[in-house]
């Protein structure tokens, strides 16, 4: 799904390391990722996952980057500072996806009277907390992931970035706005897909 | 926190392994979690966190036990295994661990009355999901880490175990029963703590 920044993760790592690779797009807000076959690949029902030539799967896009990643500069190869990188990959998910990504959901993707729309404060708040947690470690470190640029920061990078979609401002983080800026100029770097105009137009009119 | 899943993970993975550690309680559901000294360990305020002899910290339960298995037989050697070991634990931190371990704090640390009570329905619906998932796995799969018994059991086992504390029984999840029992008979096991008199009372009384 081009407008998800799980799956824009895998995209964004794929296109700096050169690899070939079919997308597939599933639209999990049309409910693709609901069908018979889509849970025969990942009976948990999410994007993305990857599908190698002999049919192996493999879901949850921060596993997904980790194997991408390995014996590249993506990865650090030693054990404590990988183990670093599994720890920011780890508050992505539990302290920062679920507040900052599915603030832009609601806002985006459900109608202007939904009762979800009553979530938006907490979420908002809580993804303050976790922009606070970064903002701290971009004070005395460059990236996430090691000395250098890896995938704890594609991680980071995906719904930070659109942060503002949900209403939740970045512009008191100046680190964060220039690892944003470092992290945009990478070689290979590429953006996520812009969503429907409907989608668009939701966050315009959403408060 | 001797009480919670995500510490327990560690002190069971620390048991098996052998590892000599000294265990500092904290307990989060009485502040301790946000104070000034425990802030500067973890900026993100939560338990478990592992601290080495010369002061370096890791945080994340799950990248803890990543780092404490490198090299032993509880983390395969073998790169797309480990990433399907990985692709578990992000699995429990994302679409297991919110749910039902949410579920058995609300009713066991909150009091009767807590407007978070009405949230109970709708996180055991979420939790069942989660156990149908593991159910379907374990259907032709003995472990979750790969052929062998390892890190992604352990972390899928510290709140599977205890689910009942929430209200969501296991009664219907065969699979998960042998897989539970199988763990339970590894040797260095170590079962969870129990919570204070005050919570059992609490788990005792609550719908």
């Amino acid at each position: 799904m081009s407008t998800s920044g799980n799956c824009h993760k895998v995209r964004l790592l794929l296109a700096q390391l050169g690899t070939r690779y079919r997308w597939v797009e599933v639209d999990s807000a049309a409910g693709q990722t609901r069908t018979e076959a889509f849970l025969a690949l990942n009976p948990n029902g999410k994007v993305p996952l990857i599908e190698r030539g002999d049919g192996r799967v493999l879901t949850e896009s921060n596993a997904i980057l980790f194997w991408l990643a390995e014996g590249t500069p993506f990865l650090p190869a030693d054990g404590w500072q990988r183990a670093q990188a599994l720890s920011w990959m780890f508050f992505e998910q539990y302290s920062h996806e679920p507040y900052i990504a599915v603030a832009r959901f609601i806002r985006g993707w459900t109608p202007p009277d939904s009762p979800r729309r009553q979530e938006l404060p907490w979420l908002r708040e809580r993804g303050h907390a976790a922009l606070a947690v970064m903002e701290r470690h971009l004070a005395d470190h460059a990236w996430f992931t090691g000395p250098e640029y890896g995938i704890a920061d594609i991680a980071l990078f995906a719904y930070t970035a659109v942060a503002a979609d949900g209403g939740i401002e970045l512009s008191s983080y100046p680190a964060i706005g220039r690892w944003l800026q470092a992290l945009r100029a990478r070689p290979g770097f590429v953006a996520m897909s812009d969503p429907s105009p409907e989608v668009l137009r939701n966050f315009a009119a959403s408060p």
